[in-house]
């Protein structure tokens, strides 16, 4: 049997089932925020599952979470293929979620089929990827390319004031793993990883997996703008400083200038927090997130110079700053594997096409560290971080072949 | 000696300072929102110093809370004055508190100067005047006016959940007194409320006492507009339903169409909640709320279907609706209250403008149940609703001067 006929579309598909009631709400979706209890939830069932399955398991200090399957060559460096388990507040059950699981359905296939490889096949579940609670997101990979530094990512605040250090550490408590010694990061031969698309482009054109060539570049800014509180009914418009007033003047402009012919550019007002909140109270202060993305860094530069002209010449008479807070430049992967995916692809007769990511991913950060790739598979109108997200069984099986024929042939060069 | 005479400046400003320590921030200001622990705390101590002078205390089922000193005609109605102790979450120190401490000055002065008065005169402590943690605002003194249903009002809910008839339950249990049977509301002589402006005009007309002749209309509404959630890097613009561009296509217009020439209309758009408030998801829900007010009823009902029109035709393709929750007509005070204030101003030999109020008071409510009027002294820069709210001792004492020869006249009216 080859391992991409070992993968089982039901066992795969309950998994999720299972998975997406640690956090799950009511519409359907789930909100497992990084290093909350319902991660660590989340954390315990997949390594309930290795056990069973005898494979090892170990974490490192960033709270990155291993599953091994063991390869002929003591000595190789392992394939390694995974994504995250957090999600947004109102997030799905697929972003992430399925990476992990695909890997881990690739690493039981093999089992199943009885192929031993050369070099051990890893599933990772990455910490943090979705940055909603602690900022910036795709933090377990980047910490484990060497991209972020480990202290200062365990410094890292949430909105609440706690730091990212104690809640690894309550999750580790939680749901506890082996302990990989030293920094986080080690020799890595390659990196697939799977995921659903997040976009509309795979349904529109009605193709079964995305053969991932690169990432877009992203960006990401904190506007703060200060007014001074005043009494609704009383102090004239001529003597306000209005920090939503000018926040919208902001806003406006902003998604103005970002409105560009060709619709390739991303810019969300994400989060919006406007203090102290009453509503006969003139707002004394305002802050903004602002995520922008393009394929093209030099446009992400041209833009990112619109929006600081914006913030300093439209708040009057409110003082206003922006400060960018990420900067993630376009990711390519490697040809190699990227040619890998799309040679299995056709050989298990599926339609396919190219397409850059959309999205961020935790490859991009791999991509730094060894040949890396991506695959996607369709989701239901393109919708992402959002509760009713949706992809149906077949597709999500399908990626997982095309995944489990790709980590063979790695495993075996 | 005269009852203006036996007002004590340094007595007052102290009382000033002791409740401004119950909800006291760093910033100098207070946070004693309507039925919290600090509002509990600002009634025991009001009752403490009620007590130590004799005279009687009683609340009724709103939580209202009235000092009265007797008067000689057992059966007469008394005379009141007060205001409230409930503050903005971040309020000053002087907003409301001042009317309930120049009230109980009143009675203390007339106590110290000896003046027995045919009427009793009477102190007394709204429920929930600023609106800000339970809507809408001016609670106590509505309900007690007949102008709110008492049912109705026991079911609000705050941005928590918590019922008033909880919070109200658990107020009166922290700081217990003599329960007045049946509903609120009995029947007054009149009422004078004393206040500081919380506007820019005494200040800048170099007058210390306002003659308050009116309050301007004020309406509030909730917007709310419905968007689809959805991956800030993967969706088109052209895919999008973003709740809080709408809500900034929203914000702008109905900015630039309450811009008045003559700078009467007061427009605020003081809280705003975006959700899920996560950096890269495209905002799925945005609320907000409006505060109008204006003088002139006709202007509040031209710019409303101003507004109107703005919601029902910028926000596509997000749905989106506006909800009037208040709707509070301009308040005419008693010629025969303002002449009187005018005239003891005068007498007293203090500077003095008449003038409309810009915020709603306690007073509104009592003007449908008995002769009304209020009294304003100037606070700095006319800032209010802020932290940095001041006001000088001064003046304080000034204001509460008028108040008590005014109280004395009516009570042997």
């Amino acid at each position: 049997m080859s391992s991409a006929n070992a993968v089982r579309e039901d066992r795969l598909w309950q998994r999720h089932a299972d998975m997406a009631k640690l956090g799950g709400t009511p519409k359907g979706g789930v909100n497992r925020q990084a290093l909350s209890p319902e991660d660590a939830a989340a954390r315990n069932l997949l390594m309930s599952w290795a056990k069973a399955r005898g494979f090892s398991i170990f974490t490192d200090v960033m709270g990155n979470l291993f599953v091994q399957r063991a390869g002929i060559d003591a000595n190789a460096a392992p394939v390694m293929s995974g994504s995250h388990m957090d999600s947004q507040p109102t997030g799905g059950r697929f972003d992430g979620m399925y990476g992990v699981l695909a890997a881990f359905e690739a690493l039981e296939a093999l089992e199943d089929a009885g192929i031993r490889t050369k070099r051990p096949v890893m599933a990772v579940a990455w910490t943090n990827e979705e940055g909603s609670r602690f900022q910036p997101g795709a933090m377990g990979s980047a910490v484990f390319a060497g991209t972020y530094k480990l202290d200062e990512m365990l410094q890292v605040k949430d909105w609440k004031g706690i730091t990212l250090k104690d809640a690894l550490a309550e999750t580790l408590k939680a749901a506890p793993a082996p302990m990989r010694d030293g920094k986080p990061g080690f020799a890595v031969d390659s990196y697939v990883e799977a995921h659903i698309e997040q976009g509309p482009r795979l349904e529109n054109e009605n193709k079964t997996i995305g053969v991932v060539t690169a990432i877009q570049g992203s960006r990401r800014y904190i506007v703060e703008i200060d007014g001074e509180e005043a009494h609704a009914g009383t102090t004239p418009r001529s003597a306000r400083k209005d920090a939503f007033a000018a926040a919208t003047r902001l806003a406006a402009a902003m998604y103005a200038t970002t409105t560009d012919a060709d619709d390739t550019l991303r810019f969300t007002i994400g989060r919006v927090e406007v203090s102290p909140g009453s509503p006969n109270t003139v707002p004394g202060k305002v802050l903004f997130t602002i995520d922008m993305r393009h394929p093209d860094n030099a446009v992400l530069e041209e833009h990112e110079k619109a929006l600081r002209e914006i913030v300093a010449t439209r708040a009057k008479p409110c003082p206003a700053r922006i400060e960018r807070v990420t900067n993630v430049a376009p990711t390519y992967f490697d040809p190699k594997v990227v040619d890998l995916v799309r040679a299995k692809t056709e050989a298990l007769g599926l339609s396919h096409m190219d397409m850059p990511s959309g999205a961020g991913h935790d490859a991009m950060h791999l991509a730094k560290l060894c040949p890396a790739g991506m695959i996607f598979v369709p989701c239901e109108r393109g919708i992402s971080h959002n509760e009713i997200e949706n992809a149906t069984p077949a597709d999500l099986a399908a990626g997982t072949r095309v995944l489990v024929e790709v980590l063979e042939a790695l495993a075996n060069r």
